[in-house]
């Protein structure tokens, strides 16, 4: 059948309904599960889910609520299980619905009546909320590792172009010469702010749900410190029933990745820019960028405009979430299910995105002549000349300002830059001026002078970046 | 090893290697392939990259660009491909990146030199910008289908339960009695608020990209008309820069999901509230519910609640999409290439929610006693004994409700409803009511008297519900 | 006291009390009123609540439910009160909590019994609903006739420009040459699908509430059809419960609005970028930049750059409502109030980013020869050397495209441009190529060539402008 | 002329010109005022601009960059300006653009020389930072006694009714008695982590931007420490690009506020459904409930439903500023400027919602009877018997659940509860059921058996409001 026929039917339904239909076709109990079941990606959880087993099996058998030998059984076959999810020979069922279920399942069938042991004085509610803090935990860890990488990789390119002069751009004009390691050193300080959201996230998060059972707690003498303690939580949650509603650590994750986004989207939409012809400000290897069999001198930088839209996918799943847990009476409610997804989705576009980010900041190689030129034009020393004329005549500042702004405009209308307007025009416009101004309009000159702290001056940026790598456990020589 | 101490290790990170690292140790040609392939997910447009594949093959037949003979073998090539990919024996490669390289390399691979002509006179560029709306377009068709048939359900419940008196509220406070049937039919209107944006969607999307080429158009005497015509386009798109560039139909239709999937959680919350044991408006089978082996009686509406959460998802996506193409630069970028995830995802929570509805909508039980208890207490017929006040006796709108405020007041602190009044009682309020008045007063009298054009009057239900399922196609008798 | 003080104080909330505190100290009747009252933002639908009052009134007359005296006495005392109102005399009251009961209750001040007949057959909850469709629709034809006005401003501009050479860009990387023309032309097919969107939003919300009274009708006999048609709707709405209940309009708006605002995102990021040094492709004039007193001849394009940024303000306002409707019961909730400062809120944003890019195009000079320099750049006539290959030497066009790749790499690291090549070097390659190989090489003959609808070639997009500009009302000549 | 003529007139834009024409009728530079001009919202941080230029002109002077006497002159005039601006006699001019030049402009008006003087090394980009940052931390500072106080009312009501029995939802099925002061608790944990994050926030944007000046530091000897303590900031920002455009605290304050408001959205959500016909468990006074003219007993939760919307206006807010901030190239871009109307309006929405929660939960009187009839019924205590059967009989956990489902079936079948079975009837299912298990169907055994750590038992609830109590400085006793 030609396509055209299949658009032409798909105008009565019968191209859609090869696509869309006989999907719902088994009726309710097809469509139930369908939308009911989270074993397509609760999966994830695995290591997660068996980890809080273990931990409250230990717990119950301590407390005497099981047996030892129980016990024991219980701890055999979740090992066993273990081993074959992660060797892949683990079948996972849709009619059990969930990764707790399948896992509980497959135990009672390997142990027989131990594991018939394992539910007791615990619920779905709390184990999915157990499991999906541990898993978030883990996240947050391996981001942070990434992120804390990055900024090596940018602390490292910045001591090595401490002193490289750039055009600082405010409005992308032209504003005043910076160096490309103070730019870049721009950048570990959003990085460090993110890991300071990770770790304040992972802080609060670090109590254990486990224990609340269904949303009332439990009549057994369980020990929630033992189980607690068990799997790295600080302590036990304090409220049940808020224990088992709470998603709140899920949205803090995301928005802390939000953020961290945001900074690396602003990275790569400098890094297309910089590529562009024009600008012509760095350079990417072919390890970071496509071409095309017909222009094989071009470089796309993919990566970076990939790392840009990140954001949508990540920021979208903060606000889809907030959606979700907007207006929901306690306690527990099915709504919930739809935390994991866009939590796994970010987290997979995080991750990306900063090790492409990490390895575009080592592969980059900039152009130090080009960003020099563009530097020094632009009149950037103005404000080096309207500070002389503050520090050394003691204009005020905005009348030095002004005195300046007739020598620009000079200047512009002269084409010629502000160092080669000569002393007598200049005394023309303002008397006390002595030749000494000269030595403030140089682009080196201008930089050197920006002593203030977390100013652009070389010995300022060099201090910064070896600190910095310091703290990252990585001594800058 | 046991849990705790992968939790241990993994505050050092070894955990989060065991699930994080490893992944991007290929280093940059790893990281890149991960974050630039898309075949993972765009091998969902596969019908759609052979349909324009055929129609642009024939075209260059038809123009002369291409011989015939060529032409015969890449249709040839391109359904046997198609036939592979639906018999599940095709294998996707990453290397190739996308679905586009995919096919055309394993054409290629099967008819040789005729598959290199096959890219003649396009671009990857408007050839994903074309199979993209191909997919969206159906992806239309089949939701449409599915709101029409939610739209059939509500309309047939209503005609059933046209007179059958609910409490109408507003701030969920019992105002004035309804009918359920004029209830169900709200949403009959919402859902056909969103076809039309659906309608109006695929219309404005529904023209071709293809002949754009990479982004400026092509040199080659191709035949845009022949190639739009025969994928069921209206017309070639028209100018080629925006044609690479453009995702207004994705975030058009995840706008126009993101209301309907708005209208079904209103609908969801309303079931999940309705099945509450101190409402119990209505019982839904086991089909839509979930139970507990412990309370087998229990009817957790599960459906309901992952309906209810499903915006998120979808506004999710929307705000995403709207973020990735803020600030994007002319013509093509990689950004876009994060469009098709997000679509993909809200098409499927938004088929999956009109799925659920419709089976909820036949399947519920509503308690129509108990509605129509709750339908005449709180004074619900207040409106009618002030609407007869100004009707009869011709008192001012304002006037009218100040005296039945008064006779409220009167019948609760007397702990009675309004009809259980004297006349007495009443004519001391106003002297010229009448008998007459308790005519008004019932919850049945109440209902017929809104006869206005959308009121809830049973035979203007009857009549509006019967109009909808004639429009639908199903008579109602 | 210093305001170092106040914030040493802050820290023990001393300064916060001085901001916050107090506020609230009236307790719940202030906190109440702050929250519930809002007249402080609905006054702005005071033409259109006068407007639905008269429409109204008149119609109770038609049908006897008023005199036609009381009639008479309503439209003088509405008018006189839009009188005051547009006069700025009329003092607007929080204690009577929104714009609908300042001009009833002054009504009623101003001609007594009759004002109090006026709200007869009808409640706050479809007045709104009619008020502030009223309104959004309105604003609709105020945006309208700005985006057509942009799209005469950039049609024009085109015109003028229709054979300017510019880097055609992918990735921001050089890809093809286009002209100016073209790439203005781009923008006004995205305005001309926001401008169908909106006209699809008006379609759809121009029905009218107004008779829907509280949720259930009225047993008044009204004509809704006389009200709706006196106010400029099709037609009333179809359910009573749905019409009080709706606010898919406002989103549907706001949809559209995201995506116009998405439109106007990207031609400001362009012009932003186009305005840096390295590129000055364009220069803004004085009234669409700031400078600074001391870098006079500085042209930031501040007015870009907030349009780049309303994005935010405006699908935030989209996402916002999203959220406050989802899960909403039928039928009127106070949640449904916060429908308005959001909606003006875009509105405003919408109006002003149109504003601005009608002046920046209108204002904007392209400096023609620098654009035409880099649209030579780069092997940007790579693919018409491919194109020739496979139109005259009759090579695959996978093949053809290796060839120009081994061309482009020799040029490269020759230093030189593809025209620069000899006939010789090439046919080394290729040995079918000849002399007029090198008329395709010209930014000019590629431009020239690219005639496909919708393509580049300088007359297509003289005929696309002057076509636009005649449906436009602005005959190109 | 009349509102119809109006409306008629208004589709050929004759209204929409009277109501959005004109405006830009003054050009250029009437849209690039109002598009640039932020002096309408800015205004908000005058006491902050004050108090940021006190801080610099004292250190300015104590670094010998200005003279004492000039600093006295500085900061007499600016104690005045505050005191004009606070008594409403300064007059803004939306000339002078924004806050800052509106001050600094009336300076130089009140004391000449020495005031221009004052924005010697700094910029306006480091000062707008500067005031933000502290706008934000005052706004922090109120918000946080605003939850505090919240959690103190939610503490002592739990205190009063921490063994009031509720029944206990998941799904909004009844699923375990719970108490209702456990209920409110649950709200005391989520407030406890809003008031963390807002802490975390504070901490870390508890850093001063001043000295950064426009984006490069500054060559004049200032003492950023100085400044910084003078503020009450806990040090200088480290790096001056980074300092003039980060917006993270504005997004992480943005991130809290929105998960505060879901919090608050969720408690909302239940008033409004425990205040409805059904429910009845809990009233509302006149004071956050609406009535109407003709239905004075009705008690409309107008509050409540308005707190459920505000999440809308906050995180919408929050994804519009994301979508600013992505992709923008450092440092300074006027694209920031749309950072304060969003946060303002937030923390508007923010204090309302928490005042309005603060004072309901004070005001609202439980049902505490019918939460009890609730809390009693669908065999919520069928967990407990499945309990007593594993603690008692030793079945495992499954097996156990399988005989209670099958007495709950039984018990549902004959339209009883639990309790009502005899113990033949329950024998015949387990042989080893005894009477003993009476004593644990009873609502209140089932509550006072959940004592584990965070359950529902009346002991801990006590304990944990206590506790918080004590905690708040509000001592229970």
């Amino acid at each position: 059948m030609s396509v055209n026929e299949e658009q032409q039917t798909g105008k009565d339904g019968a191209l859609a309904n090869a696509q869309w239909g006989g999907r719902f076709a088994g009726g309710p109990s097809a469509i139930m599960q369908d939308i009911n079941a989270s074993i397509g990606f609760d999966q994830a959880l695995w290591r997660q889910d068996i980890a809080g087993s273990l931990a409250h099996a230990a717990m119950l058998a301590r407390t005497g609520i099981i047996s030892e030998a129980d016990e024991a059984e219980i701890r055999r076959g979740l090992t066993e299980i273990g081993a074959e999810i992660a060797a892949g020979r683990f079948t996972f069922s849709t009619a059990l619905e969930d990764i707790h279920m399948n896992i509980e399942a497959r135990l009672s069938e390997r142990i027989g009546e131990a594991g018939k042991r394992l539910h007791t004085a615990r619920s779905r509610n709390d184990q999915v909320a157990t499991d999906f803090r541990l898993w978030v935990r883990d996240a947050i860890d391996g981001l942070d590792a990434q992120a804390a990488s990055l900024m090596r990789a940018l602390s490292r390119r910045a001591l090595e172009h401490a002193d490289a002069p750039m055009p600082g751009f405010t409005h992308l004009q032209t504003a005043q010469p910076v160096t490309f390691g103070h730019h870049l050193m721009a950048y570990v300080e959003m990085l460090a702010r993110d890991r300071g959201r990770l770790a304040d996230t992972r802080r609060r998060l670090n109590e254990c749900p486990l224990g609340s059972a269904a949303l009332a707690g439990t009549s057994f003498p369980i020990d929630r410190r033992m189980t607690a303690a068990a799997l790295g939580f600080d302590r036990p949650t304090a409220n049940s029933l808020d224990a088992v509603s709470d998603r709140d650590f899920a949205l803090e994750y995301l928005s802390a990745l939000s953020i961290l986004a945001m900074h690396l989207s602003r990275l790569s939409e400098e890094i297309v820019i910089w590529c562009s012809a024009p600008f012509s400000f760095v350079r990417l290897s072919d390890a970071f960028t496509t071409g095309s069999s017909i222009m094989p001198q071009k470089r796309n930088p993919d990566a970076a405009e990939l790392v840009r839209a990140k954001i949508g996918r990540i920021s979208g799943a903060l606000v889809g979430l907030l959606t979700v847990m907007k207006g929901l009476p306690l306690a527990y409610a099915k709504d919930t299910q739809e935390d994991k997804e866009p939590v796994f989705a970010a987290t997979d576009a995080a991750a990306l995105s900063l090790a492409a980010c990490d390895g575009m900041v080592r592969d980059l190689v900039p152009h130090t002549e080009r960003m020099r030129t563009y530097a020094g034009s632009g009149f950037s020393t103005a404000t080096d000349l309207a500070d002389w004329l503050v520090r050394v005549l003691k204009l005020p500042f905005r009348t030095a300002h002004h005195v300046t702004g007739r020598l620009v405009g000079l200047a512009e209308k002269r084409g010629v830059d502000l160092a080669d307007l000569t002393l007598e025009e200049m005394q023309a416009e303002e008397a006390g001026i002595t030749a000494e101004i000269f030595s403030v309009l140089t682009v080196e000159s201008s930089i050197a002078s920006r002593t203030s702290e977390g100013g652009t001056a070389p010995a300022n940026v060099r201090a910064q970046a070896a600190r910095w790598l310091a703290a990252l456990g990585e001594p800058a020589a």
